[in-house]
């Protein structure tokens, strides 16, 4: 059972509902549109079916609607941002907004930010660099869900990498991808609908090759990409471990398995090694390497000549970012499917702050 | 049919085997060194078997052995190198000191090389960047035999990510991986012994699953980290095609499936849109974010956690670089193993140019 909203309806009550948290309207404006991009995306599982994940939080009093972000540590192309406990959603753009300012001074910015909560999705952060013709690049660590290769022990988040680079009359090419197997909202969608994964997304407890979408509950673990040691898991791990350190060493936020889980039932860890979450980011002015212009036509050539590579028979070669275009274009004109147990999470949060939904 | 050569034996051999090709005596110290530090990690694909490779290349005229390598554009954080046809196993090491010499200047540097040959293993330049306390990175594109997703034609090379990151007491961490499930030098060991491929290495001209290690020659494709899009081959695609971007379009370099072959028998793109084959290389100075002390002592703690990582039975959980860090220290005691076929190949490069091996 789905229903369909409008882009503007779940972005107007997303927005309602971090003013009733207590984001400045400001803030929620900016939330409501990073958090509702991951829906117009198609990206279902980081969008509005994570908001009441959000309000949980704030009532756990582990994010801080009025947060004080602030550059705590930076040089001419790095920055280290401690996000004070803020939503990610406005942590993120603050960061990057930064990465890009010392870009267009000295040619790239690099930013580290702790003491953070969950961005949303990372492709949102990575493309705010396109129109200003800037590579943007987005990072984070998170919950603590995959087990490294030769481990039973869940180390690793999901830990997503974004990285969006503009073309010319082509569309940007806008890579956006977990370094697991398969993300965890697609593992979500199993689990409803009951359905077996395939082999290579998760183990059981012992680290045996498993096909239960439910595994997790029962100590088992989400698989870096590559699956088994056959198949380059090991790459997948270093992947997912690159991210951890770029996002939580690099700043101080807390990495590997002490990452703060997103949902609020867990506890956090008693012996925390840094603050928060962290992410990473990067902006690169394409003109800091050759004309940009120039750049931007080698781009075409690129995304065009990758198009018209000889597919598969009955297939298509996609650039990256193609499909989440095409969503974007298609649920902006025709709304968004929602599901009905996200819905009934919606009218629930509407009740706690006597809103329609 | 192995026999063991110490590392001063081929490292001296090598050296020898480039200034007879009219390297200066500086650069066939380097060269020599950056090659056979393959051999010594247990990269054998990237040593001394592909020295007779560099040398036809040489006889090609596609490499010159007198490099005026250049820094063509550049800002505080950012340079272009054109590699003026040298060996990348010269001109990487040079880029990287660009690289991190803007580092030590404003935190990070970014450098894109165009004209420029095969550089051996990514790694050896990634970790330049530890002594200086710094993290290192290094990609390359290559040769194209790797098909994106859905695709049957071979658009990408196998295409390297390294990452190096300094620590305090434990080992630092070295991420050093193709992008492919499997190394081309993985497949050209079960071609040697003829043995088959696990399924997700490789396709047929079709690209249909394939277990045949000698695909290759009949039109197939290796495949993206992943294998198939079920277990998330899109993700590898979209790791190769950053680095082609990187390495080549922001360079100037050719890109995709015009990046020059390393086997000089296969002829040139007469198309060509760039110069020669690409690089990028990164350095951050750690204490750019946080002081290098405190930093260092997270990465240990990180590492001593993951080692600590509960692992499944009869396995031991690996840092990124353990194994060959291990085989560096082996090899260089107890020397080197270099199969009968590779030993012949030094043979001819030997009577080539009257040495002796």
């Amino acid at each position: 059972m789905e229903h369909i909203f409008s882009y503007h309806h779940l972005r107007e009550f997303t927005r309602e509902v971090f003013i009733h948290m207590g984001c400045s309207l400001e803030h929620a404006a900016l939330a409501s549109e990073v958090l509702v991009s991951a829906d117009l995306r198609g990206i279902d599982s980081h969008g509005i079916a994570r908001l009441s994940g959000y309000v949980r939080l704030w009532e756990a009093k582990r994010i801080n609607a009025r947060p004080d972000i602030r550059v705590v540590h930076e040089t001419p192309s790095t920055a280290v941002i401690d996000g004070d406990a803020g939503l990610g959603l406005v942590v993120a753009p603050f960061a990057m907004e930064i990465a890009m300012q010392k870009a267009a001074a000295v040619g790239t910015g690099w930013v580290s930010v702790k003491n953070s909560n969950h961005f949303g999705i990372a492709g949102y952060h990575a493309m705010m660099a396109l129109e200003r013709d800037m590579i943007g690049m987005a990072m984070t660590n998170a919950s603590p869900l995959v087990a490294p290769t030769f481990s039973t022990e869940r180390m690793l988040g999901t830990n997503p990498i974004a990285v969006a680079i503009p073309a010319k009359e082509q569309p940007a090419f806008v890579a956006d991808f977990a370094t697991t197997t398969a993300a965890n909202g697609k593992l979500e969608i199993l689990q409803r609908k009951n359905e077996e994964a395939p082999y290579g997304w998760i183990q059981d407890k012992e680290g045996h090759p498993s096909k239960n979408p439910h595994e997790l509950k029962d100590g088992g673990a989400l698989l870096p990409l590559g699956g088994d040691r056959e198949h380059g898991s090991h790459k997948g791990y270093c992947l997912g471990a690159i991210v951890d350190i770029f996002s939580a060493v690099l700043s101080g936020a807390n990495y590997g398995p002490w990452a703060p889980p997103f949902v609020s039932f867990l506890p956090l860890s008693p012996d925390p090694v840094g603050e928060g979450l962290g992410h990473f980011f990067g902006a690169m002015r394409v003109d800091a390497f050759r004309p940009a212009e120039e750049f931007k036509a080698n781009m075409d050539t690129w995304i065009g000549r990758f198009r018209a590579a000889e597919p598969v028979t009955g297939k298509k070669v996609l650039i990256p970012g193609d499909p989440e275009r095409e969503m974007h274009h298609e649920r902006l004109e025709n709304g968004i499917p929602v599901i009905a147990p996200v819905v009934k999470d919606m009218q629930e949060v509407a009740a706690k702050f006597n809103l329609n939904f």
